[in-house]
C-alpha cells in the first residue's frame, strides 16, 4: 500500500460527504469497511450506502471485515492500545486478503472527522511499512448538533471546551470555559453537575432521518432527554448522542 | 424571503463543499457574497468560483453587497453588536434590490462553518420577519489544520480547548485542557506563553494552493511562524491562520 485515505463522512447523512471525500473513494483501489456485529452501530450499511451512491454497481473494491473488540475489563488506556494494534492487524490481513494485485490505495470512510475523537490516524501509525496518509475532513457530530438547532457553539469571541462524558463526570464544570461539548457519553454524565444557570442542547442520530433534538434549562430537560434516550435506544439497538452545555 | 440558507462552504479548497451545500446552493433564488474592498481577504472570488463551478454561467442569481466595516475604537463587544445590526441592513437592502420577483430562499456561503466563530447566525436573529434558517455544515479550519499535519485533535479520552488569541493573550494557558486550538489570533499570542513544554501545530491558507504548515517545540517554533506570516502577509497582502498548542 503506498497512501492510506482516512475519509470523514460525516455523521449519517450521505450528503454530509464533500466533493474531495467523493474524489477519494473513486480514486481508491479498495476500501475498507469495518463490521461490528449484528447488535451494533457498525453502520457498515450507511458506508455501503456511501460507495454505492458513488461507484454504482462497481463493487469489487469494497472489502469488509469484523472490527475487534475493545477489553472492557482492566485499565482503559491500555485496552485501548491493545485494540489499537488489533486493528492495524485486522486492516493488514484485509487487504492482504484482496484478489488481484497488491492495492496501492486504500481508504477507510470515517465516521464523522478522522481528527475528532477517532484512533484511525493512531492506528495507521502502527502500520508497517508505513503508508502515506492522505486526511479528508468530514462533518462532525458537533456540527451537525449546532445545525440542528441553528446555534453558534461559541459566543461571540469566548472560549468552549470539547470533553468526554467520563472526564465530564471525574472533573465537574471547568475553570475556563462557559461552553461545553460532551462526546462519548455513554451515560448522561450531564446529570452529575448541578442544573442551576446550565442550559442544554442535545442531539442523536444527527443528520439521519431519525435525528432527534431537545433542548432547555438543564434541571427541566435532563429528565425528558434521558426518557427520550432510553426509549430510543430500545426502538433501534443502538444510539449516539451528543450535547452542549451553557452556563449563564 | 421564506427561508435563509446558512452554507458552510470550508476554508479555500471548493472541494471542501458537502453534497448538502451543493444542493443549496442550486436551490437558493439568490446568493448573497460579501466584499470587504480590494485590500482585504474577502474571499469573494472564492465564492464566485464555487457558485460558478455548479452554477455554470447562471449568475443572474448572484447579489454582491459591501460589507460594511467594524468600528475598532471603544468596547469590542459593543462595537460587534452594531456591526451585527449594520450587517443585517445591508442583507436586507441587497436582497431588496434585486430584480424580479421577491426571492423566496435566499443563501449565504459561510467561510468555515457557521457554528464556529461566526456571526451569521447572531445576523440573521436580526431580520425581520424572521426567515426560516436552515444550516448547512461545512469544513472548519481547525479540520483543515488537522488534516494537513495528519494529527488527532484530542488525545485519547482527553478534552482540548478553543479559544481566540485574545483569550489566550489575556487568560495564558487553561487549567483543563493539555490541547488548545487557538482561532482569530492576528498578533501571535503563543509568544506570551512560556513555551516550557509546548509544542505548536500552525498552518495559514489552510486548503489553499498557497497553504504553510509549521510544527515544532515551541521555543523552537514560534520565530519560525513569526517570521513566515510576516513574509507570506507581506506577499498576500492578508492572512489566515490558526494553530493547536499542546503540552507534555
Amino acid at each position: 500500500m503506498d497512501e492510506l485515505l482516512l475519509i470523514g463522512i460525516g455523521t449519517g447523512n450521505p450528503d454530509h460527504l464533500t466533493l474531495q471525500g467523493v474524489a477519494a473513494i473513486r480514486s481508491a483501489d479498495v476500501i475498507l469497511i469495518p463490521r461490528k456485529g449484528a447488535d451494533k452501530a457498525d453502520l457498515a450499511d450507511l458506508r455501503r450506502e456511501i460507495c454505492a451512491g458513488i461507484l454504482g454497481d462497481d463493487t469489487a473494491r469494497i472489502v469488509e471485515f469484523d472490527l475487534p473488540r475493545r477489553a472492557s475489563e482492566g485499565d482503559y488506556l491500555a485496552n485501548v492500545e491493545d485494540w489499537h494494534d488489533a486493528i492495524a492487524q485486522a486492516w493488514t490481513r484485509a487487504i492482504a486478503a484482496t484478489p488481484g494485485p497488491a492495492p496501492r490505495k486504500v481508504a477507510l470512510l470515517i465516521w464523522g472527522d478522522p481528527s475528532l475523537y477517532d484512533s484511525s490516524l493512531r492506528i495507521a501509525g502502527r502500520l508497517s511499512p508505513a503508508p502515506q496518509i492522505t486526511v479528508l475532513p468530514g462533518i462532525t457530530a458537533l456540527q451537525a448538533l449546532c445545525a440542528a438547532h441553528r446555534m453558534p457553539l461559541n459566543r461571540v469571541g469566548a472560549p468552549f471546551l470539547v470533553t468526554t462524558g467520563r472526564r465530564l463526570r471525574e472533573n465537574g464544570w471547568p475553570a475556563d470555559a462557559d461552553t461545553v461539548a460532551v462526546m462519548l457519553d455513554g451515560s448522561c454524565a450531564f446529570t452529575t453537575l448541578d442544573p442551576a444557570g446550565l442550559s442544554i442542547w442535545w442531539g442523536a442520530y444527527l443528520g439521519m432521518p431519525n435525528e432527534l433534538t431537545l433542548s432547555g434549562p438543564l434541571a427541566d430537560t435532563a429528565p425528558r432527554i434521558q426518557a427520550l434516550r432510553d426509549e430510543a435506544r430500545a426502538r433501534h439497538g443502538w444510539i449516539m448522542d451528543i450535547y452542549l452545555l451553557r452556563r449563564g
